[in-house]
């Protein structure tokens, strides 16, 4: 199952914190985020964390960039790289500071991209689209091919994947702490979506989508 | 100022995403943000992105963790790194996949971690409690000598930084998709706290402190 960090996710609060390794609970953590950070390095340089729309395709993560994109251009080349997607789910109030903590879902990818053939690309991109908004590329003007050429759409295998979660509210305050007169427990953080707002130049009577009621 | 990339933040879409340089504004999105994702490598290995809680002292950004922690011993010894925050501020629905984008506010920094001295570290770790609920820190039981010696606090300095916003509905899209029956705009996303919930075991009485209300 790869490589799985025991000790480094944010603050490490032994009790809270579980280790993920069942492939249901990872995966469902990667189609509930939107956004993957995306590190690599090349010799005798920073490494770069990149922050990039992602989607799943059953056992494989899909990044897509401009074919023009430098960056594209190393991960195809083979660039060995960590991919983290993290969905922060609230704060957690302990009696010490020491104690406080942040609830999160966390998965961790490590592998080398490939890039996906022309014929395959469509397919791939439809899947980025529906991951957003549901069933919107049923909606949108079809993809040109020139649009398709100047995508790149890499793979990942989802071979190498770990990851942490934490809940709940504090856990492993010191016993004594427990009688202090200091409120504890956890705010919950959620995403929240606001009412979409038309862009002013759609044509006058252009319906909200089925996709967005 | 540093580093700017100027290709690869998510899907680019030029002319609604913008290179920020005003260092007041990266700042206020280093603020706004709660996770770090910091990328480093070892050389021959794999690279690693960890989410971390940070928070910003002036010009220096900071980060904590377990001394016993490999990858912070790893930071403390040096290692190049990149730490990259992202704000998603909304989902942009074009009438075509390919302009279809994200709003987001992200901030990219490059260097490396220098070790915070013992006597620094309670000024530093206040700011992290601060961050996250304004004055926590007068709120709860005080750090202990041994709290703080197994707490390694490093600082990165903020030299090497850039950041991108993208904002708004679609832009760029091509003249003749302008006309079409196509629902288009943005959808706005916020990060929303939910009520604190209060752990079962504080004392009967205790209140919800000022902090929190």
């Amino acid at each position: 199952m790869g490589v799985i960090l025991s000790d480094d996710f944010l603050k490490v609060k032994r009790g809270a914190e579980l280790e993920i390794t069942d492939r249901a609970h990872l995966y469902e953590i990667l189609d509930a985020g939107k956004v993957i950070h995306i590190g690599f390095a090349a010799p005798d340089a920073y490494p770069v964390v990149i922050p990039l729309a992602y989607a799943r395709d059953e056992d494989r993560l899909l990044i897509h960039g401009s074919t023009g994109s430098r960056l594209f251009r190393s991960l195809a080349a083979g660039a060995k790289l960590c991919g983290t997607v993290t969905l922060l789910d609230g704060i957690v109030l302990a009696r010490s500071a020491f104690h406080s903590a942040m609830n999160y879902r966390s998965v961790m990818v490590f592998g080398t991209a490939t890039e996906i053939a022309s014929e395959e690309k469509a397919r791939e991109l439809e899947l980025f689209t529906n991951k957003l908004i549901s069933d919107r590329w049923s909606e949108v003007r079809p993809m040109t091919n020139k649009e398709s050429a100047a995508t790149m759409v890499l793979s990942i295998e989802l071979t190498q994947i770990s990851g942490k979660v934490r809940v709940g509210g504090p856990a492993g305050e010191d016993e004594e702490d427990l009688a202090l007169p200091i409120w504890a427990g956890h705010i919950p953080i959620e995403e929240t979506y606001l009412p979409p707002i038309a862009a002013p130049n759609i044509p006058a009577g252009t319906k909200l989508p089925k996709s967005l009621s």
